[in-house]
């Protein structure tokens, strides 16, 4: 059996507000924690705000070392001084996720009936829109009544698209990058299997695995590597790794042979140090319920009608779990709705993962939406709080 | 825990070969034991048999009701009286793969050494090659020197390119369908995930789960979902279940709510009761090995270097598994070995899964090929035993 990992341990900055919040599953959460990172300052017009929204397995160290692996953030690439996402310039908040296991409510908060205890399986389902809500409250603590511009990838994008529907004039510019105004069938799919490894896993124990200080990680690093697999292209992994094999010399059953899987399952066991199963699976419904047009009969343009927030949509050539027609899906319904949108296919033959890497277009592409419309915002180039 | 089923105790029509087999791993078979059915009738100058080599989870129940599941064979569409692989003209074999749980040798088969216990995980790892060198021997014991026909999709496929390429004077004519020369980084990665899901069954017991009286359902329930996905096309997926919610009246984060979920639960569930595990960990790694090319310096065109053997290749068009332009690869290869090569990809959006489907572009090619090739042998259309 797995001991937990003591990370539950680790102090993060938060903010706590005790007038909690109803979530659209119709429960309320009594108190509602939401732990975050800021990066560079906010301008004494609170103008220069810009909210990153990460994507299911990421966290509000979108810039600074995790304190948990100790590597670079999981968008220093992007975030930082003189980088298209300029903190010479911008005030940049990246917050955790409701649901999330790095310090915002979630399934290892204490349950609102069972203080001592955490939320585990019990913990309510959540949804796009209420990840959203929550953030809001901070940005709200901020003093900040419209952000600059809220970019994320992948569910990130989710939250964003969210965003510009549930507070369009707190919005002045989105950017949604590979992602989509819902989860297909196949994407479903995918989580169902994850989730179904974390259920097989007799560690699991229904969802109570905190009762015997145990983690369903053998589960939990099933899920993350179907997942994984889903991130990367074909082109990709064949470059990666191709047919190599890693020592052929002994035959059995059980051991790996391949490169590719000793990769898959280092990347199930590094992920188990740093992730809860039950956020797992509260996350990934989140993503799956998704679905911006499904309470507007069908009809995505609704979700932005009268926008005046200036969109800029990337998706990537080689994303198969958010292809580009899912983004494209999105340009038409702001197209229907007369609304100020860019779009731009990245060629890249990296898969879903592009949005994390050093892609030098979309890079390009990010920093010049950002620039202009900082520019036409009337911001100045570098920020003195 | 789990019972195992009592799927062990069925007899299946089989042939044993006392004298063995040495196999690609070096290791030697004391025994081997070939199950299979036919349909159809010989002809006295044994000219008219079709081998058909089935799939990763198929089996040699080609064209008659399955012993266990009571359904019909899974190419009962393809092979009976007037159908395409016409039985009132043709003899057809098929048999239960080498390392397969029907029957033939393999995990479940008892122990060389040890005859009081099955294989299990100790089995010795087999290759396409193997598979085909078993069938082979149920060829020569029927006095067939060359085959009619050999016909297979997906692994069976593979198993066609390696009956050509290994006894191409015992191949008239070769039909692999939704195949290809080696599996991609991508397919091995899926395979990696599913041993993996095995193995993080606590009941798989280091594959020993045999001693303990159970077998590891959830694991190899897993490693279906996820290879089913494989299966179909995003297409396919969409139109079969779209996001269409079971029930959302009650949300919690242990319910599945979506229709493709339960349906990838019954596809895991009901697979648990047919198929052992330690066959599946030993054929997954039969596909993962299988090259071509790979003792060929890498030049595929020399496995069929100087055939006379008939090829027609078939992909689907929304096959990803094994896409057209793996099939467009070996078909290269033929043309560069100056072979009799036909080629067609058939326009189809239910994925790898439509080789087993009623597809009518499909079958009209089958059934020309074939009916073309046995005017051209010579072989009459009614045969009278």
């Amino acid at each position: 059996m797995d001991q937990i990992e003591p990370f539950a341990e680790i102090t993060h900055q938060a903010v706590v507000f005790p007038e909690g919040m109803a979530l659209d599953c119709g429960r309320m959460l009594r108190q509602v924690t939401v732990a975050y990172r800021t990066y560079g300052s906010l301008n004494a017009e609170r103008s220069n705000a810009i909210l990153i929204c990460h994507a299911l397995t990421g966290d509000q160290y979108a810039a600074d070392t995790h304190p948990l692996t100790g590597r670079a953030g999981w968008w220093a690439n992007l975030v930082g001084p003189g980088l298209p996402i300029d903190t010479d310039r911008f005030f940049v908040i990246c917050t955790n996720v409701l649901g999330g296991c790095m310090g915002s409510t979630g399934p290892r908060s204490p349950h609102d009936d069972k203080p001592h205890e955490p939320w585990g399986h019990d913990f309510p389902p959540v949804t796009i829109r209420d990840m959203v809500r929550a953030q809001k409250k901070l940005v709200d603590h901020f003093g900040i009544s419209q952000l600059f511009a809220v970019i994320g990838g992948s569910m990130g994008g989710m939250q964003v698209l969210e965003w510009a529907a549930t507070y369009p004039e707190a919005v002045f510019a989105a950017v949604p990058i590979a992602s989509g105004a819902h989860h297909s069938a196949q994407n479903i799919a995918y989580n169902e299997v994850g989730r179904q490894a974390i259920f097989a896993d007799p560690d699991f124990n229904n969802g109570e695995y905190w009762r015997l200080g145990v983690i369903p990680a053998r589960g939990l690093a099933v899920a993350r590597m179907v997942a994984h697999i889903t991130y990367l292209s074909e082109a990709a992994l064949t470059r990666k790794f191709g047919r190599r094999l890693r020592d052929a010399s002994s035959l059995t059953l059980l051991d790996d042979k391949f490169e590719v899987e000793s990769y898959l399952q280092y990347q199930g066991s590094a992920f188990v140090r740093r992730f809860d199963a039950n956020s797992y699976l509260s996350i990934t419904r989140a993503m799956d319920f998704f679905d911006l047009a499904f309470d507007r009969d069908g009809d995505l343009s609704r979700a932005f009608a009268g926008t005046r927030t200036r969109f800029c949509l990337v998706s990537f050539s080689s994303d198969w779990l958010f292809p580009t027609k899912a983004t494209r899906e999105v340009v038409n319904a702001l197209i229907r709705g007369a609304a100020n949108v860019s779009f731009v296919e990245i060629m890249s033959d990296k898969g879903h993962d592009a949005f994390l890497l050093d892609e030098p277009d979309f890079h390009r592409t990010l920093a010049g939406f950002i620039a202009g419309c900082a520019d036409h915002r009337g911001l100045p180039h570098k920020e003195t709080v």
